[in-house]
């Protein structure tokens, strides 16, 4: 029934379920490597799969016959074989069935870039080579070399050092922190050969970047389109946890990281979705490990990018039919956080957590659950749960937090410590600002705080900023570019005389300014008014009354209420409350003296 | 593995396809009773499926006996055998293997429901006695008495009239249109007996509505949650495009569809979700049908409300584990359009439908392709494609009108006419507006005039009104209560003098409200300017300079790019466009001289 190449996938687990999940809506056949009862197969059924390991020569040559393009959910493959389909082929009937040929069988990403990746320290060296940033790192000698060899790295790289395992490292196993020459013998002991040391890289934060590639049949790199940057949090050395957009992170240093990643996964061979992690150490970027496929980090896009999640571009990217126009990994929401079920200290641990997953939705959040289906072990993953909201990430996070928090009791019970149990493990930072508040001088400060008080009624996250059109015109146009790249979606400006701080502001930005005239020492504000009201044709700025700031505040609250249903709800409630202090100041009036009142207004 | 309740489904097509789509991420188990190779096993893999008919008593006992809880993807089923079910139970193995004992399996919605939907006519029947809006009907007798009873009917409703088939009927099979006594003859041979005929209702629209309904164990209503109403568009009598919202339907339509609709699935019995499809006549909806299951006409759920789709809201009705809190059916999109893929001439017709769709994503558009994995047949639902956008309705139907006439013209191949190619066969009505503008006097317009061409120019869909504040008030504060709930996102309102019209209307509504001041006789505009900016603390006006509407237009383009990509996009280009032809004037005034130049605008 499919015209469409056939995807043969090595390895049935979550990502490969997941991958299943997207393809059969699209009309996608996959037949799957794996064994009988994998995830991936129990929501793909059709003759076409292989029972068997994903590291077996002959079952993958059994795939590779009955399909056009194989590809991994795992990078433990043999390379070899994978090579060998790819470029002498395997044999199948030929057409009358009477004979056997040769079939070559396209393997994406290439079988080169998996096997790179299998060693880790093969594959920084490959990226420093290509002018990448990677943390500083020497290759420990095998055998009884080690012990001089990890002498030799700490008068290298000081302590602590991390010692790691090139090869069949995963979830963060197959590391160990050096601290002092006493952990050598300990090291060597645990980690056995074929180990590399690291530099310490004291990063602040963990961020990752799925990268889809696309090249042409011979080999050729057609493009790299990076998804959003995330932050990722890691726990036990296992990722738990995935905010969009990372928190307290610069747009500079976001454009930073998708440039690294797209530049990393370029430097590579072959199509489909590639994760790319990083730290982040003093608005640095430093490669830590790429993934060949779909991976933990990307697991939001598909409520995120739902028009382009990470599987769906995982299998357009194998068949090479991703669109040449019109391609968006925008995401359709504003922010969102991937919470991994780990099972946990028993089998129904996690139970609790996903029923209060199933409730935690709301008017502003809504949670989605995904099970995989797999028997539950202590720190298995063996679901996850993405929360998108409609404000800021912090807010989304505050709403789930009592999700978070089940999910660290959980952690706590299973690593038999209450140490776990404390929350974000970051600190929980200020959010990205959706309206940024700025004043020509500090004098305007007693002004504008009525309106702050508004904005943080409301629980609207701001920034608050010094910038002078005439004191300091460079700043301010630095301040509006950067506000208009944020995703801030209103500035709130106010100025006393010759007052040019708001229609300068607007000038430089496309979202809405709205300038509050500050009654400077002499005309009674006229002056302010009119510069900020009588902008010329094209550019315009929403004026309030002089002074007023309360207005400003609460327009911006408007504003973000055409967006967030969030704030247009709070607006409704708050001028209904308006109301009812009218009508009781009314009733007040009506039931006593006139004179009692005004009496008692001035006590 | 599974904690929860195992549901049996009878019925494995493409509805029952998607509902174990959403099923298996939620840990949730479906037995389905089908044919081996339906649409739903294709995705589900389990061991509790049965194979055989949904029409078999043996095969439905078999599958209530390995399920918690029977429900349906299709209402022509034996409910003889699942009330049997439900009221006395099937015969399953005691617990220590050795006896037999009965097990008795609630059935949702109960089989009164499915009973009652699968006579339409009794169905009717029911609905008028409960005081709901139907069409006036009369059974016609069996037989013999078949003319006689037609033309009782003719003259009870006139010409021309419906004649149905009381059961078996779906996707408007089993309808004949009985224009004249000449059809009489036709109309009995074709449409054999149990019938009824039903005043022929002249609607300008079908609208539907899904209903979540959830009930106790008792078998007493807990709640019924209607989804946002849907246009539906019917040809050949099959259902094959769904908008969202509904094109040019009022919000009082709209709620009187979903109270209707709540109240018809009120009256119903079981839980689980209900497709209430519904004709509006001159601003009256009348029930056409019910059908007791996820339908056609809420496929777009899925992405339109994707934190509860109709099939999500099937599972968690059946397993009664509605959230009591928080539940919220409202759309994460402005707006989405359904198509369904239908079987054309040939077995590969839809191909290019498909791969069209595949690359008719923008920065604005989402596509969704959804393909059940049956073969194609002419006529055929085999898939169907939702686009979801982010501006009106009318803005994405344009969008994907390339797609539209595509799936027309694969309909023309299949029925032979090019009559079939027609575009949307409704006419193309005037968009939701997004901006409202309105005036204090039609003075006042030539004035507004420059905003509404930039409007224009941007393609933003507007409504424009005259209201005074002074003239009008009651009129005034309507026209403000219905735009603040049409969705409308921004109000502009220009008045002169006492110019009371834009605070008043700010005062009233939640939204942002731009005020344009309008110089009227005397005092230079002062006087408008200072009634609109002043505003008390409270409530805000974005105020403009005097006369400006260009820049009232332009900022409330400002605030919807805010929420829409597209119009933040546009802007940018608007304001690099203004700095382009500055420059270029600047560089003409260098290079000529200033004299000429001077002379070159007085030309």
């Amino acid at each position: 029934m499919t015209r469409k190449p056939i995807i043969g996938l090595l390895g049935g687990g979550q990502l490969g379920q997941m991958l299943c999940q997207a393809a059969a809506p699209l009309g996608i056949t996959v037949a799957v490597l794996d064994a009988e009862d994998c995830p991936a197969k129990q929501i793909n059924h059709n003759k076409l799969h292989v029972t068997g390991s994903f590291k077996d020569p002959e079952k993958i040559r059994l795939l590779a016959s009955r399909c056009d393009v194989l590809t991994v959910e795992i990078e433990h493959v043999d390379t070899g074989v994978l090579e060998e389909v790819a470029t002498t082929g395997v044999e199948v009937p030929t057409a009358d069935g009477k004979g056997k040929t040769m079939k070559k069988v396209p393997v994406h990403p290439s079988y080169k870039t998996i096997r790179l990746i299998q060693d880790k320290y093969q594959q920084k060296e490959y990226l420093a080579k290509n002018g990448l940033p990677v943390a500083p790192q020497m290759a420990i000698e095998s055998g009884d070399g080690r012990v001089e060899s990890l002498k030799l790295a700490a008068s290298r790289f000081g302590f602590p050092f991390m010692l790691k395992a090139s090869k069949g490292s995963y979830d963060g196993r197959g590391n160990f922190k050096v601290r002092s020459p006493e952990d050598f013998k300990t090291a060597v002991e645990e980690m056995g050969d074929y180990l590399y040391a690291e530099k310490w890289v004291p990063f602040e934060m963990e961020l990752a970047v799925m990268v889809m590639r696309t090249e042409d049949n011979n080999g050729r790199l057609k493009a790299v389109y990076p998804y959003p940057v995330v932050e990722t949090i890691h726990e036990d050395s296992i990722c738990t946890k995935v905010f969009y957009p990372p928190r307290n992170v610069s747009e500079e240093v976001k454009e930073k990281a998708q440039k690294v990643a797209c530049d990393v996964v370029a430097s590579l061979w072959g199509r489909g979705v590639f994760a790319v992690e990083m730290f982040l150490v003093d608005r640095q970027v430093i490669v830590n490990e790429i993934a060949p496929r779909p991976h933990n980090s990307g697991h939001l896009t598909m409520e995120m990018v739902p028009q382009m999640s990470q599987f769906k571009a995982q299998l357009h990217a194998v068949l090479d039919e991703v669109p040449e126009n019109g391609l968006t990994l925008t995401p359709r929401v504003p922010s969102a956080i991937m919470l991994n079920i780990l099972g946990g200290a028993k089998p129904t641990s996690h139970d609790r957590f996903v029923d209060l997953a199933n409730g935690s939705f709301d008017q502003y959040t809504d949670v989605y659950v995904h099970l995989y289906g797999k028997e539950s072990k202590p720190g298995r993953k063996i679901g996850h749960v993405t929360a998108t909201g409609f404000s800021s990430v912090d807010q989304l996070s505050s709403r789930i937090s009592p999700l978070i928090k089940c999910m660290d009791e959980i952690r706590a019970e299973r690593i038999g410590s209450r140490d776990a149990i404390q929350g974000l493990n970051t600190p929980q930072l200020k959010g990205v600002p959706l309206v940024a508040v700025t004043m020509g001088s500090d004098s305007d400060l007693k002004t504008v705080s009525a309106g702050l008080q508004i904005l943080d009624d409301f629980e609207v996250p701001f920034s608050i900023r010094i910038t002078s059109a005439h004191r300091t015109p460079r700043e301010m146009m630095m301040f509006a570019e950067e506000t208009a790249r944020s995703g801030c979606k209103v500035i709130i400006a106010a100025a006393g005389g010759a007052a040019h701080l708001p229609g300068m502001l607007a000038s430089e930005v496309h979202i809405p300014v709205i300038g509050i005239p500050i009654k400077a020492s002499v005309l009674d504000g006229n002056d302010s008014l009119l510069s900020i009201v009588q902008m010329p044709r094209g550019i315009p700025c929403a004026t309030v009354g002089i002074g007023n700031s309360t207005n400003a505040a609460l327009l911006a609250i408007r504003i973000l209420g055409t967006t967030f249903p969030e704030y247009a709800g709070k607006m409704k409630r708050y001028q209904e409350k308006l109301r009812t202090e009218v009508i009781a100041k009314d009733e007040k009036l009506v039931s006593t003296d006139w004179k009692a009142y005004l009496e008692g207004m001035r006590n």
